[in-house]
């Protein structure tokens, strides 16, 4: 086998880069009303998914996910030899429960709502190594839960201030192979856990701008390019408080990214109708942006080359009740056409 | 670079074995009173580790584990390339907060107690791919924080039953590179979720057991191998109860490992003496035993290949609350001295 690549201090690429042959998509009602409403595999009419509980509901979206993702890969779920996956929730209820009877071996991962970018950078790594045919990424998020285990029952009504971004009830499917799709992982800038001491809860976008301008500038500097290398640089969450601070950031660090940045937690929601705040967040909003637009503009060659940055911030309701901070992490993922 | 061979329906044999260079376990009062007492590398005298919540004490054991294993094999944090870690608490708490300060990119991860499989997993795997010139993996648990984040606060004083374990206190952490140790990763079985319906939280060797028998038999169906080729055969954390079910289970698929089977949970305390029921158990569990009892005897020869198989209880107060049952996973690990 070829050789693969360290790149600078924490990247890689790839010298067979592993194509992503199959995708998928799977949203809320809410989601299913934004701008990208058009573009998504599945939308249920209503956040529950037939369940009776949150949790539950969201084990269904990552099934419907993987099945469709896997099904456009032309693969039964069999074929998949090891599976990259993770959720918001404690002890990855909503994976573990809804990938039982896919019965495929299984890496839980957590990495807040960077985990898209996690699943996918192992998921290349485990085919650029040549140790699977197929593997596949799967993340999700939920309204419901996510404010359950971070914040409040919905129940309870409670105000949310404008820089509090909506957890995106959705889960996004990646399968890959060596070689079959249109879009390639071409290397990967594994994140570093970033501590600015920001304690907001309801501010995520600044508690990981800090996070997602360390991943960038160290994919930069590791793959020795400029920001107009990039068709976009797309992080996962930071909405429209968090993107004003990573530019601001990267600026101060001798990069411009403003003409490229894009964030998907802004393309998620409709800024005037939707009353989102400052954005959506969660782990399904990258996967499902991912899945539904930047994916389908690499395919068709519009984009050429996308660093794709899903951003976590790490808190648990106990380490904020105790009175920790709030870190942030970022894992870049380098898309490109072929 | 050589390849790597995937084994079976779900295995990797690695063509250059990555070496672990450098291991670690730091432990509580309880553990160092126990038969492995005199193998730990480090024993706090108090369980609160000189903080002031459990979930920091935590972290406290997760960087000092990690510091002394990178010393041990020589190296500073900054040479590790990328950290694979967790812990059993929400949103991994520990393990975030105690690698704040190392700034190495961060692989987290969930697999209950299954986790340090899953962490020497994916650290093996990038080295003998060459994406890193040496990682590290790092898991932990804490009885204070778990009997918090499962069951009930200590405070409470709730009952335990003959079939619970005690979530042991301790760190192990594992330096990996591709030359230069006595014990080498020669290949890996990453386990499914394996589900028979089981509902009691306080009899974990139970759920867990199927899980374990899955991996060991897919194990030896991969590599072609009898129970007699492997030295010991070691489960994390099934204790007495799930290591008869274990045997039970793998007589019926025709393997009996009666003759080799070892169980970490077993291991750290004394049955008599410690009053801990059904054994130990925690991703702190397998781990400790691993770097304190295990590779020592794996170094000195005295055992020649292992089969390590730390397995994990899949549920979250949610879950359980809500009525779920209690899935299990393990991960199957390949050791030999070299």
């Amino acid at each position: 086998m070829a050789v693969n690549q360290m790149m600078g201090r924490q990247s890689v690429e790839f010298h067979d880069p592993p194509h992503i042959i199959g995708s998928a998509s799977v949203v809320g009602p809410k989601e299913g009303e934004g701008p990208l409403g058009g573009e998504f595999d599945l939308i249920a009419p209503e956040a529950e998914f037939g369940e009776d509980t949150w949790e539950k509901a969201e084990s269904t979206m990552q099934k419907e996910a993987l099945q469709t993702a896997v099904g456009k890969a032309g693969l039964s779920p069999g074929q998949i030899r090891y599976l990259y996956g993770g959720d918001l929730l404690a002890q990855l209820t909503a994976t573990f429960f809804g990938n039982e009877e896919a019965g495929v071996p299984m890496f839980g991962l957590y990495g807040a709502c960077s985990t898209c970018g996690e699943s996918l950078t192992l998921a290349a790594m485990a085919i650029a190594a040549g140790y699977a045919d197929y593997t596949a990424a799967l993340t999700s998020s939920h309204f419901g839960s996510a404010e359950k285990e971070f914040r409040f029952p919905l129940g309870y009504g409670n105000q949310r201030p404008l820089s509090a971004t909506w957890t995106v009830t959705g889960s996004g499917a990646f399968v890959l192979a060596a070689k079959g799709g249109h879009v390639k992982i071409t290397g990967v800038t594994p994140g570093k856990i970033v501590d600015m001491g920001i304690r907001d809860n309801m501010n995520m976008g600044a508690c990981m701008a800090p996070a997602a301008c360390d991943t960038i500038y160290q994919n930069m500097m590791d793959f020795n390019r400029q920001p107009q290398d990039y068709d976009r640089i797309i992080t996962g969450d930071l909405g429209y408080v968090g993107q004003e601070i990573l530019t601001d950031l990267l600026k101060e660090k001798g990069f411009d990214i403003s003409g490229q940045h894009m964030d998907c937690g802004i393309e998620v929601y409709d800024r005037e109708k939707q009353d989102t705040h400052a954005g959506g967040s969660g782990c399904g909003c990258s996967a499902v942006v991912l899945a539904a637009m930047v994916l389908p503009k690499l395919r068709q060659g519009i984009w050429k080359r996308v660093l794709f940055v899903p951003t976590g911030a790490l808190l648990s309701k106990v380490s904020f009740n105790e009175g920790q901070t709030i870190p942030g992490i970022a894992h870049g993922v380098v898309l490109e056409h072929c």
